[in-house]
């Protein structure tokens, strides 16, 4: 197969665009800015899923179902929650659609079935889960609750782009509460220890810990924690966020809860969310120009067998020798594909499972039947190794292993190479817009500057890293003192 | 606990809703028609969902995800499909809320940002689908397409039920498209199938296998495949549909592929649906006025452990106990819940675990120490023995095995006879307003008889049954000829 993908160093949005779509990830819907989530990047996203959920539940939560509709009354209950989200609001009016009597065969929406009250598709869950809590929660024998959901959320963006940023997206939303502050803080950032856990060692990518300045915070938190990660052409991009809401929700919809004193006191909350938008970092973390790099443990197909034939005896025979080792590598819990299509060449099979990023390809042919052996290619390195057959799953499951470790450190060493301590605004400048990356610099701590910058350069603080290191600075900005770094970057 | 639900014999309805709240399975939400699943509501679909995607993917399909919103001009595209659900649809006209300038804090929805074209909240997704497949399909070798959607849907119900009969509800959607018209009936009778096994081994739930009269088709459907279940009240609940779409959506939407020969044809379609319906199904088929019976294989807690104590170090001791049963059970797959609160008392907690279903209870207390027992009860026949500790995981795990099977066969049992065959209309009335049920009548095979029995009794065609005999027969409203009986039920 021609892939022709766009190459990274030329246009790297155009290339992130093509990739998407050729291999077979997701595309454009005729609804402007949602997307279509094709088979195989759908399987992806349920290893995600299944990881996720699995750590979710380790550290005792539960999921539950709360509905996609938030009258437009709860919504504004929590001021700044709702303002926040106010400008991207699907809204429904009405709940019937009739014949259109001027138009046969066509419909109109029923003018007389006009929603009392607007509903608004729920852009994240607050308002309605926390008007359920409130019914929920007594007394401190109530608490916590932890809860998660998967579910659709809708947030109408004017700009959208694959996984990154769609109208709508899928996503788990956690939503706890909690007796005391300091235990809604601890959930907080345990929270975002998973987010970093599995974006770590799942998805093969460092990501930075930290927390938002007040202007990044989430619309109705107290604070913010965040994982920032670094994508190949030198921006950032925010893959999870974990916030700490204090007793806003709780305030606004009246949850309170008797102590062991009996004295009423609000709840305390937090919320903490991933999405599809995890998608995109995974594809943008490895990826080169030959198509997708799966980390092993989220590819849905961690080995791909191509044998290399001339009739059917000569398939049979492949087929013959290389069952044991499927067999093998199947009981190791190794997912495997075998591709005995006689409609495409063995080398437009490569070039389909590069571009699908299989991490690990195996080809056997007549002459390795000869010398009993296989030829093994690693995806992410290209290298290509021939193996003797015997014992070979074992080597392979280590290969997986390595191949997970070694783009995880691919990513890492691109990310310490692409961090850049500057002291002053005009070095600043130029990094940004030299190599970019993340730039490590002394702020004011003052909103005033963080905008100034903002509006001047496009750079963000994507957050303060939760291990800086107390250090006496003056901000590369104003001049004035600071305590410790921040890190900027131009941002997904 | 004190549970005072309301018994079935006295109010079926009140017994059922009541049920579900107390149970902790799901309640109404603030936003009408619309529930919240709650945690352990939730569990119970989970295990649903995971049984169930094993079956789709063990048959070769794979999920995928499509947008929730369909363009008002894509969806009235299947005329029929259109019509059937058009008075059931939630519409999105706006995407933008602004500060109201009338009341300081309040949204109003900004009248400027309203959509040129009006989106409709998927009630089934046929439409978004097959205008995506359109572009997915051009020759027979990109056929068939095996997928499936888990997502949520809006129909615009007037009367609504917890589970059985919401506004918004979860399922599950099967979309395929085929070469042939006979693989695409193929693929809709093993779906049924699928749902009828999973019915059966899973939710204990005995299931008649039938097709719809055309009144009662899938709007957009050539033919409408289900399986039919009798709740304990005699009326019949339809648990899951599987419908041949024939080339209708492949019509609307223009989507046809090249034969081997060249020749552009129309591709033949089914979809496949089951929902949170069956939750309503699991809880009606089998539970009792003490509460919830819940088949062995979906129950979030298998086995609860509740010890008998009276202060911490007989707590202990019945834990230490216990301790080697709780880990075998565990390494046999079974789950098991150790109760050790201190704030109920053993009998509350007897209480609340047979109001939520669980299958197995073991209690221990100070004498069982001495005697190494431990007595068993089963939720189901409510049976109490004592069994010696060695070697008890064995025997409770064919206990387990032996539940399933027993309230299978208890509402096969029920269903047997709760079914009756009838001759004439006199008697058809007689039985549907005594008994109830199921009833096996002849029908002259119109739509105007089956109306006209719908409109005098309540009582629709649930079914003509796959395994239906031939027979001659003389229709008991007309007495026309008929050559097979069907079932007749009123139902949810």
């Amino acid at each position: 197969m021609s892939k022709g993908l766009p190459k990274r160093s030329e246009d790297y949005s155009a290339w992130y665009n093509e990739l998407v779509k050729r291999a077979d990830l997701a595309e454009n819907s005729s609804v402007r800015g949602c997307m279509v989530i094709k088979p195989y990047g759908y399987s992806i996203w349920e290893k995600m899923q299944a990881a996720l959920d699995k750590m979710f539940k380790d550290t005792g939560h539960t999921n539950a179902y709360f509905p996609i509709f938030v009258p437009k009354s709860l919504f504004e209950a929590e001021e700044k929650n709702a303002e926040g989200f106010a400008k991207e609001c699907a809204v429904v009016t009405h709940y019937r659609l009739k014949s259109n009597p001027d138009k046969k065969g066509k419909l109109m929406v029923d003018p007389e079935a006009r929603l009392e009250e607007e509903l608004i598709i729920r852009p994240t869950s607050e308002a309605i889960i926390w008007s359920t809590y409130k019914n929920w929660v007594q007394s401190y024998r109530d608490l916590p609750l932890l809860i998660n959901q998967w579910a659709n959320v809708v947030r109408w963006e004017m700009r959208t782009r694959l996984f990154l940023r769609t109208a709508e997206f899928l996503w788990q939303e956690g939503h706890t509460a909690h007796a005391t502050a300091a235990e809604a803080v601890a959930e907080t950032k345990q929270m975002l220890d998973v987010y970093a856990t599995f974006a770590e060692e799942f998805i093969a990518l460092p990501v930075i810990r930290g927390v938002k300045t007040p202007n990044e915070r989430f619309a109705g938190a107290e604070d913010t924690y965040c994982i920032e990660a670094l994508m190949q052409d030198g921006k950032a991009l925010q893959a999870g966020t974990s916030h700490f809401l204090g007793q806003n929700f709780a305030k606004a919809f009246d949850v309170q809860f008797a102590g062991k004193d009996g004295k009423l006191e609000y709840v305390w909350g937090t919320s903490w969310g991933v999405s599809t938008r995890l998608m995109g970092a995974l594809i943008m973390a490895h990826s080169d120009d030959e198509g997708l790099v799966l980390p092993p443990k989220l590819a849905p197909i961690q080995v791909v067998i191509v044998p290399v034939f001339r009739n059917e005896d000569q398939l049979n025979a492949v087929s013959e020798k290389i069952q044991p080792l499927m067999k093998e590598l199947r009981e190791r819990g190794i997912s495997v594909k075998f591709d005995t299509r006689d409609t495409q060449s063995p080398g437009w099979k490569f070039a389909e499972y590069e571009l699908k990023g299989v991490p690990v390809r195996l080809a056997v042919g007549p002459r390795d039947l000869e010398n009993n052996t296989v030829e093994v290619a690693r995806r992410d390195t290209k290298e290509k190794k021939v193996y003797n057959l015997d014992n070979l799953a074992g080597q392979i499951e280590a290969l997986l292993a390595d191949i997970q470790q070694s783009i995880y450190h691919k990513a890492l060493s691109f990310r310490s190479a692409n961090t850049t301590s500057v002291e002053d605004y005009a070095t600043f400048k130029e990094v940004l817009d030299g190599k970019g990356g993340f730039i490590s610099a002394h702020w004011d701590g003052t909103a005033e500057t963080e905008e100034k910058i903002k509006e001047e350069t496009k750079a963000t603080i994507r957050c303060i890293p939760l291990d800086a290191i107390e250090e006496e600075g003056r901000c590369m900005y104003s001049g004035k003192p600071s305590g410790r770094r921040v890190i900027f970057a131009r941002a997904y």
